[in-house]
């Protein structure tokens, strides 16, 4: 069961998207006032799931959810008071509770005694594990090829791109294993640690673990990227990530006619090809990594065709948008641009 | 008082050597087993300070000491038995205890309520605020000049090189004030905030934070750097304080002959001049700053004349050794690369 509270159709759904497009669970039932009544697939067809739409927890109850996600950022942070109150009969029903919000539900006590009780869990998706490791340099050693998608600026399409990615090389036969990294990317897979919420000094040790904690039949790692290394916010967060992930190969996934971050201090950002040379520059430290393309999120109202021709003749890159269908074509330049299997398999 | 335990001449010291050079307050005594009976001056000339050496705390307390610093990075990071038995004897005197180390004072609840009985202070210098909030580029509205020193690698005296420029632009009449950002300058300035222990999230946020609150009538802003931009396991802390502190103008730190970062994976570094280069273009992104000189820290048994011609060959730039008196020559090259002065004063 998605609470999402009126926010249904809002940005700050985001999680909720995420979770609902491409989650592998089943969807018992929406929370939405607004929309309550109706059902999912004609409120958001863009999601390709259907879902009843109900207008409290209590009634969502009726469709036999095992958990309830909270996946909507509320404005100010924390959960109003009438959620709460929700997440305690979610709890009183031993349901799971998955929080993507920045605050904890095991930081209540009042909630921890409650899912004790009752035999609920509470999972803090955004908390990170107490043990990680400083960065060491054993990405390197690792037998498998890493692929990661970066950014522009943040809210691009990166966690998209690499789901579609994912998915796109495992058709073609390839062992692909989606790596979240924040929220929404470990609500859909079940693990992954928000490198965000790591301390500062373990970003790069934390996104090490992740490529390392893949399956070991995993041949293709693909990392979900953070941040920009534009977005000043955020750049602490896209470089650990880079230089904890060793990437063979990178995507840039970017806002069509987005020519400056989109929160303050709304600075300008470079030409594409000159991010394609500096992510590659940063990158370099550790082994040398490609941009093999451009993961373009068109959006509505734009000339696609157009739009994508323009970034390939000024990048030489492939340039394709995930959201309408072009991950197939994107994979094949990540493909031809991996290096040649590591380990055990060497002639 | 500062514990050294039989550490005092260790690499490990960093703090306590930090504290000792730099710090304002007195040293009533220094413990160390190794060289109790002897002089601070004679077993550690290059400090410049003077203390007696006593082999426990209890022999310390003879000095009247207000505070005990526990400056020395132990094997481990946790606090031996006896160190534990020594703070314990301290709070009972009523001393604060000053504790560098990773581990927090304040997490161990005996030593919180034995402390609040006797009115000692627990100060934990890397816990960071609990209140840090993003980045929001204010920095740039700063009527203030800033000056940050960036890292060939770690440890190779960005602490010193900053220390020491910002008191030689204070003795040429500037007013400068020294921004400490991790935990040895924090015990030397007695505020600041060890940015690597800070979310990764909130890295920018933290150092836009300490460069506003400098002293209003601050005018040159000294930002001690942290890491490395090829340091992989540090980066992340390196751009975000780059980021969040806007620096005007970069002073690189390097430690001569270093090739490749000191510690695992040991990549290679580039050429002094790409340092340069990637520096001032992964500041530009908010405002245009430059690398004004190169501060190296030569060391024993280098040819220092030569080593300084050659950097300075290189790079174009002008080369001085700060650990050898070299700070107001580097900061003529600071000086000459500052903007004119922000705020109510222009013309």
């Amino acid at each position: 069961m998605v609470l999402a509270d009126g926010w249904l159709t809002a940005r700050n759904a985001k999680t909720a998207h995420g979770v609902i497009k491409y989650g592998r669970g089943r969807i018992a039932a929406v929370v939405d006032r607004e929309h309550a009544g109706r059902s999912l697939i004609d409120v958001l067809p863009q999601l390709g799931r259907d879902a009843p739409i109900v207008p409290d927890v209590q009634q969502g109850l009726a469709y036999e959810p095992t958990s309830l996600l909270l996946g909507v950022a509320t404005p100010g942070g924390w959960i109003p008071d009438h959620w709460r109150a929700w997440v305690v009969t979610a709890i009183e029903h031993g349901l799971e509770i998955a929080n993507g919000l920045h605050v904890f539900l095991n930081e209540d006590p009042e909630l921890v005694r409650l899912a004790r009780r009752h035999g609920a869990q509470l999972w803090d998706v955004r908390d990170p594990p107490a043990d990680i490791a400083l960065f060491s340099g054993r990405t390197l050693a690792l037998p498998k090829r890493v692929v990661l998608t970066v950014g522009s600026d943040c809210a691009v399409g990166k966690m998209t791109a690499t789901l579609e990615l994912a998915s796109a090389g495992h058709a073609e036969g390839y062992s692909t294993q989606f790596v979240p990294t924040g929220q929404t990317g470990i609500l859909i897979a079940g693990w992954g640690i928000a490198v965000d919420r790591v301390i500062s000094d373990f970003v790069a040790g934390a996104s090490e673990r992740l490529a390392c904690e893949t399956h070991p039949s995993t041949d293709v790692v693909m990392v979900e990227g953070q941040g920009s290394l534009w977005h000043p916010a955020y750049s602490a967060v896209t470089l650990g990530l880079l230089h904890g992930a060793c990437p063979d190969v990178m995507v840039l996934c970017h806002k069509a006619g987005r020519d400056a971050i989109e929160e303050p201090p709304y600075t300008k950002l470079p030409p594409l090809a000159e991010m394609v040379a500096t992510y590659e520059q940063m990158a370099s430290t550790l082994r040398p990594s490609k941009v093999a393309c451009i993961a373009v999120n068109c959006g509505e109202g734009v000339d696609r065709e157009r739009e994508l021709r323009s970034i390939e003749d000024e990048t030489g890159l492939v340039a394709g948008d995930v959201f309408a269908g072009d991950a197939p074509r994107l994979w094949k330049a990540v493909a031809s641009a991996l290096p040649p299997r590591r380990g055990h398999h060497h002639a």
